[in-house]
C-alpha cells in the first residue's frame, strides 16, 4: 500500500501540453454563440475548447493534412491522420473532424474508443472487417468495401482490420472538434505513469509476468 | 391582400410524408440515452427522431449508397447523395451522417444551408472553388484540391463550384443524423405552394415578370 | 480559374470585428454553469460567447432600444432593431434575445435565416403576410393580425410583408442570446469580397448581367 | 412519525393530466432533429415532449391567445396568458414560446421561478418594478417602462409589480416550448397533497397557526 | 413609486465575488471539448464556468470535505457541505458535483430549487420525509429510510425534514458542476438589497408587519 | 477472409433486450420538456429513453436497491450494483443516476469506461486506490480514504482497488439516467459473437493461444 501512494505521490501532472500534442480526435459539442471562433491555438488562456483569434485567413478552415496516405510500416500495420482543431482552428466551436486511416494488408486499428464523439467512415480503398461492441458485449461487425460507409457510436470500443491483400484506406467524420482516442492496449500497458501491474493482472486474469511482457512492449517512448 | 388570403387558405399541409422523402442532410443532435437506437423507418409513431428497432441488422449501419460516382447530367452538373437516417436506420441518436457530391466540369452545387449541421468535407477528386458567408456578409472562399478538407459552419449559406477541367467529387461529413438542406433559389423560386412574386420582386430588387422567369425554371416537378 | 485565386487570395479577414457589428440575432445555446455572466463586450479575450465582466448594473439586463418605431424609410420599407447581447450584456449564457422590426405599408423584411434560433413573433400593430420553407421546399404561410403570435424554425428560410395599408410592427423572441441573420438576397449579391457572378448566375437560372444589375443594387456600402 | 406516512400513502399521482393542463410556461431544450414536429396533443403515446402529427394546419404555428388583455379582477391583480406548446402544436421541438402577463395598478406576479426556461420580457404598456434573486441572495431589481426588456435567468426567483397608476403588459418570450411556473407562495401553501404545516412552519420561522392562515388563502379550487 | 427607485437606484451589483462564496450546487451542463479543463478559480479571465489551470494535482479531482458530518446546531438543524468546482476544480467541465447533507432530530433543509441540477440522494443514516412540487402544484412526497435514494427534478421545489429520533445524513449527487441553490425563505425575505414588503405581503397574503418579522429572521448577516 | 464473413453473417441482433438488461449505468442527457416523465419500462415503443407512464406513485422516484452491500465473492472480488432507469422509472429524461460498488479486500472494479457519463464517487467505508487515464495516456491516480470523493471524466479508462485490509464501499452519481459500461477486458475477450482472436493477438502484442487462454476465462455465461 505504502508502495502504490509512493508510486503517485501527488504528482504534479503537466497535462495541457500533453493534451495538446494529443493528435487523434471525435465529438457532440456545445451550440456556437456566434457564427465563427477560429481557435488561437497559442493563447495562454485555456478553457473548455480555444478562445478565438482576432484575424484569420480563409485557410485556416481547411487542411492538406489527409491529402496523401500516412506511413504503415509500423507495429500495428496502420497510421490514423488527425484533422481536427489542433491542426484546422477554423473548427472550433463547429462540432466536427475528420481523420484519415490507412492500412497495410493486414494492419489493424487496434480497438479504441473515442469519449466525444460518434464516429462515421468511408471506404476510400481497399476492405476493411470492422466491429463495436456495446454495453451488453455483443459485437456488432461487418466486412466493409471501398466505398462503403459504416458507423461506430460514441464511446463504444471499435476495430477495423485490413484483412485483404492490398493496401486500404478511409476517410472518418466525427461529430466533435476534438474527439479524443483511447487505444485500449496502450492506454492500459503504456501509460505514465504505469497502470499498477496488479490491477492489470487481476482485470484480465492473467499472471504479473505476462503483464509486465505485455507492458514492455507499450513502454512509451522517451 | 385578399389574393394572399386565398392563396393560402389555411392549408393542409401533409408534410410528414414530404420531410421523409427528404433526402439530403447537416447537424448538432441531442445526446444518446442508450448505446443504440435502431431507427424503425415505418413506425407508425412519429416522434424528434425516430422510435427503435426491436430487432436489427449489422447491415442498419453502413450503406453502400455512397460508392459510385452520382449522375451529374443536370441543370446544375452535380449530384449529392445521402447517406443519413432515411437510408441508414442505425444512425438514428448517433448525431452523425455523410454525403457524396459529384461535379462535372463547369457542375455547381448551388448556395444552400443546412439548418441542422455543420458540413466538412474531403475532396476525393478534382478541384473545386468554394465558399460560405457569414452573417456580417463576409465570404471566405478558398479553391480547395484532391485530398484536401474544409469546413461550412452551421446555418451559413455556402457553395462549391467546379472550375476544372474534369469530374470533381467530396465526402461530407456532418454532425447531425438528418442535416436537412435548404437550396436558396430552388426554395425561394420553386416551393409548393409559392412564395409570392411581389415578395421575391421585392427582396432581390427585380420586377416580377423576371421572378416569373425565374420561377419557370425552378417549377416543382409533377 | 486564376481569376478565382486572385479574387480570394488568402485574403485576411478582419471579421471579429465585423462580427460584432452584426445587428442581428436569434438561437439554442448551451447551458448556464452559473447564475449570470455579464458579458465584457470590451475584453481582448475572445471566446464561444462573452467573458463576464467582475461589476455590473442591475441596467445591464435591459435596454430600452425597443421602446420607438424604427425608421422604415428605406429600400425595403422595414427595419430590424436587435436587443441581443451585443446591446444587453445580461444576456451573455443566458440563452434568449429580442428584436422589434417595423414594417411600412408595403415594407418586407425579406426570405432570411437565423442559423442559431427559432423565432416566434407577437404582432404589436398592424397585419403580416408570413411564410416559412421547409427542407422539402413546402410553404408554410398565413396572414396573421395584431396580437397574433407565429413561430419561424432554426434555420429555415422565411419572411414578412405587411401588405396592410398602415405600418405594422412586431416583437420577435429567440432562443440564441445572438441568433444571427443572413438576409439572403443580401448575403448572395452584396457579400464582401462578392460571390462570383457565374455562380449566382449559374444558381438562379439567370443571365451574368443580371447578376451584375442585381449585384449593383445591393453593393456593401462604404 | 406515523401521521407523515399517513398523509402520502404511496399514493398514485395521475399528474400527466395535471401536468397537460399546467397553464404557465419557460426554457433551454434538445435540438431538433428534423425541421418540425407539430404535436399530436391528443397522443395516447406519452414522452419528453410530444410525439408527431401527421397532418397539420398553418394554423397550428400560430394562435390569437394574447390578443386580448387577461382578467385581472383576482387577488393578486394579474393574469398570465402562455403561449407554449400547449396551446400552440407547433412549437413542439423548436424550444420556444411567449407568454403575456397583465396587471392592474397594484397588481403582482408574484415570486416564481421557471425551471426549465429563462425569460425576456417586453413592456407593452405601463411600467413595472422588476426584479430576480441570485442563488447569492441578491436582489437585482429596476423600474422598467413602455417599450423597455428585461430578462429573468432559468431558474432563479423573480417577480414583477405594477406600482403605476395605470394598467401594465408585457410580452414575454422563453427558450423552452413549456417553461413550466411554480409560483412560489401557491406552491409551498396551495399543493395537493399539502406540504406539512411544520415544514413550513420551521422553514419561515413562523407559527403553525400562521401557516394554516396562509394555507387557507392558497387551498387549491375544486 | 419614487421610495423604489431609491431603493435600487441602478446600484453597482458586486457579484461576481459574491457568486464565488455561493457554497452550494447542482445541473446540466455543455459538453466537454477536451479530457480536462482543471478550473484556475483564481484567473482574472471570468467566463460561463472556469479557465484551464496549465499545472495540476491529482488531489485537484478530489476531496475529504464531505468525511465528517457537519454542525446541525443552528436555527434549521441542517447544514449542506458542497463539494462543487469551487471546492474541486477539476469538476469544470465534467458536469458533476456531490454534497452531504447532515440532519439533527427534528432538522430540516427548507424548501429550496436548484436551477441548474437535478438532484439524487442516498441516506447514510437516519431516515428523512422528503417531497418535491410539480408545476401543477402536487405534492410527491415520501419517507425513505438508510440506503434508500430519491431524486429531486432540475428547478422544482423539494425539501427533506428529519422526522426521527437520531440524527439523518445523505449524500447527494447532482448533474451539474455548480448546481445552486435559492433555499426559498431566504432568498425572499433575507435578500440583499431586500425584496420590498409589499410584494411579499402580496405574494404571501400577510400584513407588512407579519413580513417585517419574517424578515428580521432572516437579516443577512453582516 | 472468408471464415471472418462467416463468422458474422449479417447476424440478427436483438439487442434492445440485451441493452435493457445491461445492469450498469452513467451520463450527460438532454434536457427535459415537462417536470416528470416515468419511464414506462414495458411500453413497446421504442426510443432514446423511455416514453412516460399515464400513471405514478412516490416510489417510482425512489428505491432501496443500494441499501445492502453486494455479494463480493467473484472473480474480481467486487460488485457494481445499479440504481439506475431500468430499475428507478421516474430518473427517465432527469439525467442522473447512482450506483453502489462493493469491493472485498483485494477486490478490483476492473478498468472500464461509461460512454454517456462522469462519475463522481464517495467512499462509504474502507480505502481505494482509484486512476483514470487520459487520451494523452497519462495516469491521474490517488489513494482515497472512508468520506473522500473523486471524479472520474465521462469516456475516459478508470479502475478502482481496495489494497486494503478490510471491504470497501463507495455511492457513485452519475450525469445520465443510463450511463452504460464496457468493462475493457470482458467486452474484449468475452463478447459474443466473439472479437476475433487475431485482432486481439495484434492489438496487446501477445500471441493467439495467449488470446485463447484469455478467453476461456470471460466466456459468455449461458
Amino acid at each position: 500500500m505504502t508502495a502504490f501512494r509512493k508510486k503517485f505521490p501527488l504528482i504534479v501532472v503537466i497535462m495541457a501540453l500533453l493534451a495538446i500534442n494529443s493528435d487523434k480526435a471525435c465529438a457532440g459539442d456545445p451550440d456556437m454563440l456566434q457564427d465563427l471562433c477560429v481557435a488561437d491555438l497559442t493563447s495562454t488562456t485555456k478553457l473548455n475548447g480555444f478562445p478565438c483569434k482576432n484575424v484569420f485567413f480563409a485557410a485556416d478552415f481547411g487542411s492538406l493534412v489527409l491529402s496523401r496516405p500516412g506511413a504503415t510500416n509500423n507495429t500495428f500495420g496502420s497510421l490514423v491522420t488527425a484533422a481536427n482543431v489542433l491542426g484546422i482552428p477554423g473548427l472550433n466551436t463547429l462540432g466536427v473532424s475528420m481523420a484519415r486511416i490507412d492500412y497495410a494488408p493486414g494492419g489493424i486499428n487496434a480497438p479504441h474508443i473515442h469519449p466525444r464523439a460518434t464516429e462515421m467512415i468511408y471506404v476510400l480503398q481497399g476492405q476493411l472487417d470492422v466491429g463495436f461492441i456495446t454495453t451488453a458485449n455483443v459485437l456488432i461487425a461487418k466486412r466493409i468495401v471501398q466505398g462503403e460507409v459504416f458507423v461506430f457510436p460514441r464511446g463504444l470500443v471499435h476495430f477495423q482490420k485490413n484483412n485483404g491483400a492490398v493496401p486500404a484506406a478511409v476517410i472518418a467524420g466525427f461529430n466533435s472538434q476534438l474527439p479524443g482516442t483511447q487505444s485500449i492496449a496502450t492506454t492500459l500497458f503504456g501509460s505514465s505513469p504505469p497502470v499498477p501491474s496488479d490491477v492489470l493482472a487481476q482485470a484480465f486474469q492473467i499472471g504479473t509476468m505476462q503483464v509486465e511482457q505485455i507492458k514492455a512492449k507499450f513502454a512509451p517512448r522517451k
